[in-house]
């Protein structure tokens, strides 16, 4: 598209013309260098004072870091500049100039701290390790894209202003539609369970949820990505062999077109793809496993749900990707279908990274008359969900799915503290901008 | 993932077991016919009442039409079944019963007015011709995407919950986030300019955006999906450039992977992937040509924009996507560059399918004082706006881009009447459900 020359694409002996960010300026007296960084990498500029152009080595030496410029001239080779050649300038211009004092230090070399940075996304971004999440995120999501086509899915959309919400309304953010009370959507479920029921079968969506969840916690965002799948004619299992096979497509779409990124994060060796065949414990399992571990103040018991402490310390004790089944039906979500053998286990299923839960799914409760039941049960009014139970009198298969929270695949991929780091612009209850 | 054949992958000699809806029953006396459709397509299950189980048959000749059945038996060559092959059963069992009264016919024998089709989206889209709409929606998006890896674009992903728009008020959605006053985004117009000063440089994005337009009109969502690209070191030029490989990338995809699906909505043969080149118009070109054809009462003069009728008229005289450039700047939005030669005289471009424009674009503003002023020119108050203006003060390079529709893609490609056509939930000023 333009014709400039990417940094680590200038080959000795040709011209040519690099635009990017003043990284760094290093006078050393007679001779001076520009380091420019554009989104490939790095390149040095010489700068001899004496030879060349007054006026040239004068805009060049003047400019304030992390302006851009547009350098044209020979490359050459150079064993002492940091990538082994150099530009020997016939042109400097500043493109577009930098205030003397940022407010970020995009060299990394100055610290600065998770607000200052999200405050000035722009300039955190030309971080080469923070850069490196985002090509690793946008690498993770063709993956993911690329296994929901093998595995024969459709692709869908469906809406983020809804009528109504599946979990009651104290997580949901109103939003004044009109003349009408409306929400966003906190998750595509209902809508991506109606598609099951249509011609399309089998679906996925990646799209953004919404949360009005007031805890501020390192692993929770009120506006997020969910990858979200749906298949018809499939149980639990089926659906579990999916989510791995997707979870897995993303690590080898990294691996594979990341090294470079991986690299700049020091996980260029660390990097595996987890082994198929994620191992599958019950819940009864999980308890006696948490409970041996004696990492819980409390014994648990059947019913409990898993804190964050029991969570990490199973994590801890299976060490790799795992599933937690056959979960009591009293907390898992009406929606999710009950054991057929005994009611008080259900099909749900989560599936965990050792650090916390990355997917939550099961099979889905398909029969009408159950379905309208499970609505009262939790307290909603049926008819408000009249378009989509109505749909489950008109021939509704057996179906199962799970959603995926794409920034928990990407925080725990890529071992980051906070789940801030894997997004670019989070929203939590402080922060509603930029 | 389940075991199950699709209907069109049967083949004769061989068993198989069938899952699908009950299309029709066709009961000829001591033979009767029920058709099984499932995503793949349809196959005729043979009923012979004196020579087959009575239970079986009797569960097959009862079931109602649209109700999803398992059948298991031997599948054989039949050379006037409709697709060549029959399944004779060994067993039929009703998955899920459908009522007998069904709101929509999803054979498509008896018409239903759009309303009731998006009421009743999920039977809507068993009808194959409302499938492979979808279908290859699906296509065009990864077409689109793959285009976009082509370009050497990062996927990025932007907030939807904002604290301001770039259009002012009238036309934002309200949202209550938490005590905060925030709205529904209607472009990542801001957001995607930020991460072109970033590291990432070329970035793309598909995802929902927000608009409260009253307007009511057949190719007006107030939800629409937007295609967004921007890039660095790009002029009107290259973004037209990229604009072409995009949408040519997502016919392509359709042509190659949706062949049976255009085949359903008989455009087989006359789909074709626009030619590259599209005619670039100016403006006052496209104003001549306008008043030349005669379709418009007053003639057109530099300053007007282009109603409706100008557009369809013009559309019909070029009759093929072009796009229309050096618009005059005071009828584009300020954040569009105007040109450096004349300043009455804007860098924006649009792109048009000869129905209907698909694209809005053009180089962006990037010099600070430059954007601030236009901001005050708005109404607008820059301070507001200071998360993005003040990046612009630390480095940002000339940027274009663009924002495509697309439903309007998917509308123009496939010739749907309504852009309600091309998504499967359309939110406008009277539907907010399903």
């Amino acid at each position: 598209m333009d014709d400039r020359t990417l940094a680590t694409d200038a080959q000795p002996g040709e011209s040519a013309t690099i635009a990017g960010w003043l990284h760094e300026t290093r006078d050393l007296g007679g001779i001076a260098f520009l380091i420019l960084r554009d989104r490939s990498g790095k390149i040095q500029v010489k700068l001899e004072k004496d030879e060349m152009d007054d006026a040239m080595v004068e805009t060049g030496l003047d400019a304030h870091r992390e302006s851009v410029l547009q350098v044209s001239g020979a490359v050459e080779d150079e064993e002492r500049a940091p990538t082994g050649v150099e530009v020997v300038p016939e042109s400097i211009e500043v493109v577009a100039a930098a205030d003397p004092e940022l407010p970020l230090d995009p060299s990394g070399k100055v610290d600065a701290g998770l607000d200052t940075r999200l405050d000035n996304r722009t300039l955190d971004v030309r971080k080469p390790a923070v850069k490196a999440v985002f090509e690793i995120r946008s690498a993770a999501l063709a993956g993911v894209r690329a296994s929901f086509r093998d595995l024969d899915c459709t692709e869908i959309t469906t809406p983020k202003i809804v009528a109504t919400g599946t979990e009651g309304g104290t997580e949901l953010f109103p939003v004044s539609y009109f003349a009408q009370e409306a929400y966003m959507n906190q998750s595509p479920q209902l809508f991506k369970q109606l598609m099951i029921g249509s011609g399309l079968e089998r679906v996925f969506e990646i799209g953004p949820i919404f949360r009005a969840e007031e805890h501020n916690t390192p692993r929770h965002l009120n506006e997020a990505t969910s990858i979200d799948f749906e298949s018809a004619f499939a149980d639990a299992s089926d659906a579990m062999d999916a989510c791995e096979t997707i979870v897995r497509g993303a690590y080898e779409a990294v691996a594979e077109t990341c090294e470079a990124e991986l690299e700049t994060l020091g996980l260029a060796e660390d990097f595996t793809v987890p082994e198929a065949g994620f191992p599958r414990i019950t819940y009864e399992e999980a308890l006696d496993r948490i409970n041996a571990t004696g990492a819980v103040d409390e014994t648990l018991e059947w019913g409990d749900d898993l804190s964050t402490p029991a969570e990490e310390a199973l994590g801890e004790d299976v060490g790799e990707h795992y599933f937690i089944t056959d979960w009591p039906s009293e907390i898992k979500p009406f929606y999710i279908k009950d054991r057929d053998d005994d009611a008080t286990v259900s099909t749900g299923f989560d599936m965990m990274h050792p650090r916390l839960e990355l997917v939550s799914g099961g099979q889905r409760e398909h029969r009408f008359d159950h379905l309208v039941e499970g609505f009262e049960q939790q307290g909603l009014d049926p008819e408000a969900f009249d378009y989509y139970t109505q749909m489950f009198r008109y021939g509704m298969p057996p179906h199962a799915g799970w959603g995926l929270g794409a920034e928990r695949l990407v925080m725990t991929m890529l071992d980051l503290d906070n789940i801030r780091e894997a997004v670019l612009f989070p929203r939590d209850r402080q922060r509603l901008s930029p």
